[in-house]
């Protein structure tokens, strides 16, 4: 089968044939139906060769949709044809974390080398893709594989780190979200969906700020540092109960610092390099700080149901398997609205 | 001044001369903007005279707004020309509940003689009313209290009931509402301007369903039996995650039991006399039943908020000081669409 | 091997010979150390033939610790030689509720035939067991069996009312546990161990209340309506924030009732048939009801480092598997301090 | 009266006579019966003159309680007599978190001019006190007075870290304790009333790792980086669930930063100046960092509570008034087991 493949430190994707594989016990086979590109599979390919710890030669993808085409022995419920999406966060499934779905946070995932598809399995842009066990398998029905693929991380990271601060997110609270890309412009869409929050959405493109409006920001501001004043200043001085950063670089976590609310939450979702000093004197009093990392399994579920309610929607470019590296590139120059989906089939 | 006043047993409420009251120490005087007629005014109306617990004669009116008119000694924290709503579930101020802001829960109220306004003290279908205490009243800012003051009960109540079941709807669940009249109508706003739910509304009068789909309702069906197995069906078989019975008469509360998932929640907030017995083989495993009173300080600051940003609107007839009686009359037959509100100024 | 089974309707447990399972794919064989008795297994086998849905013959037996013995095709996470206890409410492992480890709310199970081991499938009274799925057990690591395995359950399900009412259980908050047997006795060790609140307890039998100050308890009432009165008197006045009633029969939730503080919660843990009037003018405003069932694999994981950490103990009476119908007779007379386990090996 | 005061910049504390003062409408009058002294006092007596924002003289002693010895105008909820403690971070009393009873967290008190007694106001270390609101009043019922005075900071401040990070804490989780003194040896006993977590204690002076083991931790460790590894070991290489770091120096976060799990939280208390660099690569994938301020005024009640019933006690060294400065400069020498506690009368 063909597969989108990193295979030498700075060497970038290629496209190469390789070995369909077999569903061993346990282990499900599927028809990739969609994959989606992600600026982290950039991350991991710019990493030089002493920090990168995905092997070689890794199959690219770790946003996955398909249809189930072959089961290994003892699964159960799923049955060839079955429409799925790929929860990737592969953890144990036995500890705590995972036994209550949190498999994004097992800590024994690394001691016990289970990686993500596309994080150091073989991932998702390819013809086909093995899957470990049913549980990373969601139910897609009849959600568009190419519009829904993408929520497997650019809708399941946000809405993850969300809902993990409703709390601080009432009516009449203000949420404010960093970055209106990829994960950004489904963060707002959820924000709108699931809290009565206020949006107040921030970029650098002025295109992105006019996809931030058009998804249900209530304010868009241009990212840097007077959109500090002006967060003070729509929200009466109080600042935001809750700001999420998908960019995570150095300008933008010092935009958070200082426009959250005491008591409030910043969660850094983007790996742009940015590290928020938190204690007194520099962030808020009460407020945290944290890094949360995709979702867990329940969240997958609950944002392809919001989907299936129309209330969330990612913007989507679509591209043949041979255009992948294509696709990367144009990524890496940010010049994708939304997020790029490859579709191996067309 | 003149007042609306419930003066004899059996007697209906009735418009009368009263001597206007003034302001002690810390307490604030208003100049009634609004106040909203409410069937529990009825409830109470009914009450033979063994089981009327709230003294004669009684001002009514438990949904109040005004401008600050007099300050008691030692008032700080608003000043004479402020727009308020009332806070109505008064409580003693001191204990663990009202130090959280969950008035409407003080186990102390009741023994020492605290009563709400319209329920006991004296209350706002009046020209001036007197509120014991600056923490009761919020900032009505630009809100037109006309269209808000029912928001301090027929919207405070539901969004009660609402938040304190957040954590059984989370997007992709099923909130079922049965009753689209005063409250149920702001209820099912609510749920889809805080919750990422499926609003599915119930109702016996054809005039209230449409009011409810016009209100964001995404289904709505008859509120007889066979509503069950529509909600059933609705939900894969699963039932709604909660359950909002603005009726709470024994069909309703039916309704509610044979409707509501596993480890869900009913919510009995009409007043209707209903109640269901909860245990093994009658409910489903895990769900909870209660019957929720008012809301709390902080949840009346929010539901204004909602408002203010446009996610929530009373449908409101608008009523004279005299002729608050007709309204009444009115509301007791079923025959007001929303809400009544009396404008003591008009 | 011997097995201890139910074989026709109102026949009782009989020890019998049956063949040894084998484990299929994805499926563990465990070589059982210890199994518990329980009430509701007299439930069970006291329900007339068009009630009963369980299967003839029916291996009892819903406690169950044991060592891997074999495993199915495709099993990976345990090894022969672990010493692991069995999580019983088994779900589809792969809906909203089971992928947060919440297999006790499964709604899917009834419908797919999904049932616990020993209400349903073969149970742990016998030599050996099949447990459908390595997600379904927990490691005991060098916790003793006999001592742990009712955990599982009498542990688990206490666990699991309690951990679901912590919000009402802040310090300075009153529990009150009616019915010190097999799962109260457990509950007050777990309340001491999980809250800060003080802990009454209620029993008709001195000796059961005895057992109740020695696990714990701050008080102890004899369980009659007498009860209430001191309740109210011991929480001046403001009543119980938690009741969870481990009877669970008609004049247990009459007290609960009537002993629950405003906005508090009552448990209904017990099977004694009782049901609890929810609504106004019958509960405490803002009071749930709510009847819980076992508990989620999470839970069980914590109650067993409960057990580990010395916090919860149960008292235990040992007998061998040929003394199991001896042992089911002692539960039946309420003559058992704690909880019976039957040994196989022994 | 007499009263200790911070008069000058770089001056210390002294024993001056200041003229007795009188209640105002809403405001209540106690004569001091217990008033701490805490470290912050030092922090706030080193600032330099151009960081200062106090006032001159400021009275100092934010911990205080006290008898009701004269009432302003209006004040109703307590009596000539009665014993209370004083609830300190003053809030506006109005606004959303007040109205939740967060005044710690209150955004306007800053605008307002709203500080805290002893940190801005007229502080405890007096023979008067003037609390501007029956609401920060907690009724000390029975308690010993200078044996609980230090808990409206020294114990309300520890209590709000750990309640607010409960979810993390379930049985079988871990909690470290870094720093074993005021505030510390308070968090453990804590931390052993309200949760099942294990309690791992650091602190740097042998003599404080003994009144930590004596107070309940179940193991302690030396405050270096060593104690990072040993943390490891002690949870299967999981880290710890929750850190309160009671110092907060740059050394101390370090080590909670690389002792927390994944998805734990990290509570710095201490205000050592220590910032912890918080986001990917750095800390723990969703882990929370935060800077929490005193606590709420139900956390108030809930902690007297505690110490009602046994769970926490202080450990407490009494002074004289005049013994104040004496007692401040054992104080800044570390050489206070627990807390220092003035009594006025004395």
């Amino acid at each position: 089968m063909r597969a989108v493949q990193y295979r030498t430190i700075g060497g970038g994707p290629e496209v190469v044939e390789v070995p369909t594989p077999e569903p061993g016990p346990g282990q499900v086979r599927l028809r990739v139906t969609a994959a989606g590109l992600c600026h982290s599979d950039w991350f991991v390919m710019d990493l030089p060769a002493d920090k990168y710890a995905y092997g070689l030669p890794l199959t690219l993808g770790h946003e996955g949709a398909g249809v189930v085409d072959a089961l290994g022995d003892g699964v159960t419920g799923v049955a060839a044809g079955d429409a799925v999406a790929v929860y990737g966060p592969w953890g144990c499934g036995l500890c705590h974390a995972c036994a209550r779905g949190a498999e994004n946070y097992c800590p024994r995932a690394a001691s016990l080398g289970i990686q993500p598809p596309g994080l150091g399995s073989p991932g998702a842009l390819a013809e086909y893709l093995v899957v470990d066990d049913v549980r990373h398998l969601v139910p897609l029905g009849d959600l568009d594989p190419v519009q829904s693929v993408s929520l497997t991380d650019a809708g399941l990271t946000p809405y993850h780190a969300i809902v993990s601060s409703l709390d601080k997110l009432p009516a009449g609270s203000t949420a404010v979200v960093i970055g209106a890309g990829g994960l950004g412009h489904v963060g707002i869409q959820v924000l709108r969906a699931v809290t009565g929050a206020t949006v107040v959405a921030l970029d650098i493109s002025e295109e992105k700020l006019a996809l931030a409006s058009e998804v249900g920001a209530h304010s868009v501001l241009r990212s840097d540092p007077s959109a500090i004043e002006a967060i003070r200043s729509l929200t009466g001085g109080v600042g935001a109960q809750a700001v999420f950063d998908f960019v995570g670089a150095a300008p933008t976590v010092e935009i958070a610092r200082k426009s959250v609310a005491l008591d409030g939450v910043v969660q850094i979702v983007g790996i742009g390099g940015g590290l928020l000093p938190t204690g007194f004197f520099s962030t808020p009093m009460g407020a945290s700080v944290r890094a949360p990392y995709w979702g867990t399994r329940t969240e997958l579920m609950e944002v392809l149901d919001l989907a299936r309610a129309g209330a969330v929607h990612v913007e989507v470019e679509k591209y043949t398997l041979d255009e992948a590296p294509e696709a990367y590139r144009r990524l890496h120059e940010g010049a994708v609205r939304g997020r790029a989906v490859v579709v191996p089939g067309d």
